[in-house]
């Protein structure tokens, strides 16, 4: 870790652009006091926290519609940054204009394809705005606030509409109201040494951890024996095949409880008898 | 189901433009002697395939990178389509531009932001080339084919570049090779009683479900135990938190088999017994 000032701002990286809703989820997590270090591949975010040049980072882990992003899973093993935290944010689509360009007057709305096609119900009801593709939901925001003719439109974030100063025509126009993302907060280890969670910080407190199994069915069901004889609640399980070695999984596994409860310390001990690998990811306050 | 002469193709339905990934998995799972007919979005291949309009709908159900498709599991689950078949297709990324244009030439490339951002290292290999997003990998090449200046390249499938004469410049520039996406073919019920699937097209049977428990840890267990006594093969389970409602999940559960032998019965009619719901997804041949 580099050493800066107390009195210094903490740094906190996430993917995307200013106003994505990687940028909304720091807030909402972190409050405004932070300053948010965007990047543009997930891989960044590891590496920046593990070399020592940001204090935190903000990763999306699982979406509602789209399910677990295997590859941020894939860091957490290798870079081996532990969870500090979780939120989940709905993702919410609002169609924003520059100030003065009234809902009438837009004729191209621009925004990232995936964010267009989650408000199809929205351009069927208005077929004479075009959808234009975009790189990026926030960056769309910019490009009509500067470049455009007064007729283009953004598809992103509340929080992308005050960044760039965009007026927000329309709000919650995404077709589905469960869309939501869950974000992981990770941490270094030194600073968890230095700033350790403090357990009145949640009643509830969640361990990540990651299992492999050589074959199934005897082995998930033996290796879940661990948790059912010690009445451990489990919030996710979700299997993953390992390419190449047919038979072999990987396990991602959610669990109520603190690393120090001796009953959860119990439960792991009994799983990593079972397990070939057994690796965990965080022990952090249940967030909303 | 609409009567049509027998001589007649079937009509199979994916989401996307022809020469997506999609097509590709089309045309790998039922040979090129099928006819194609591309839409929008999930919800209108099982809306058309139920109603009729055609004789099966082709929809990616997982990415190795990206997770689980929830939306088409809930899709599985309101339309009752049973899954017929299944094919892994591993998305290969090619840049390709109009027969003519050298590589030195490409200025611009054109496609899904998501497919610019698995070839990243190609473009950090190739600064003086600029990344445009577009609405669709196919639908890029479609563009750079007809309205551009010859300096505009597009990366998509080697099928889109059959479809529309482009030419492959430089073949598989994804980052990460262990992109495969899973697809299910679906039928309806009346189809596959017309064409029944053949014992014989497989060694190995998958039977997938989706089954909800009250709570875990001791549900989830004991709706295991009914497989595990048995010594069935399970290949994939996956917990989906149902919101709104804090400790019921839905599970997802692949398994090696097929519903007409005794034992897999057996099984399913033991976890019948603890599952608040249990739905059959489909039983069908294990694809590559």
């Amino acid at each position: 870790m580099m050493k800066r000032k107390n009195s210094a701002k903490e740094r906190i990286v996430f993917q995307g652009e200013l106003g994505a809703f990687s940028h909304a989820a720091v807030q909402q997590l972190l409050g405004a006091d932070v300053e948010v270090v965007p990047m543009l591949r997930f891989e960044d975010l590891f590496r920046s926290l593990k070399s020592g040049k940001v204090d935190g980072a903000l990763v999306p882990i699982e979406n509602t519609l789209a399910g677990s992003v295997h590859e941020n899973y894939d860091h957490l093993l290798h870079y081996e940054l532990p969870i500090a935290g979780e939120i989940s944010v709905r993702i919410v689509h609002n169609l924003m204009a520059p100030p003065g360009v009234p809902f009438s007057k837009v004729r191209r709305v621009y925004s990232h394809p995936v964010a267009l096609n989650q408000c199809l119900r929205f351009f069927e009801a208005n077929p004479k705005i075009e959808r234009i593709p975009f790189y990026d939901t926030a960056g769309s925001v910019k490009t009509i606030m500067q470049d455009l003719p007064p007729d283009a439109g953004a598809i992103a974030s509340r929080v992308a509409a005050e960044i760039y100063g965009a007026r927000i025509l329309r709000r919650s126009i995404e077709d589905d109201r469960q869309n939501f993302t869950r974000f992981f907060l990770l941490r270094t280890p030194d600073y968890l040494k230095r700033h350790p969670l403090r357990k009145d910080a949640a009643k509830q407190w969640k361990t990540s951890l990651v299992f492999t199994t050589r074959n199934i069915p005897g082995a998930l069901f033996r290796s879940l024996s661990a948790f059912a004889l010690r009445d451990v609640n489990l919030l996710k399980i979700e299997s993953r095949p390992l390419r190449g070695k047919p038979w072999e999984y990987l396990f991602y596994l959610d669990l109520i409880g603190r690393l120090d409860d001796p009953n959860i310390r119990n439960a792991l001990n009994h799983l990593r008898e079972l397990a070939d690998l057994l690796q965990i990811l965080g022990c952090y306050p249940k967030g909303a």
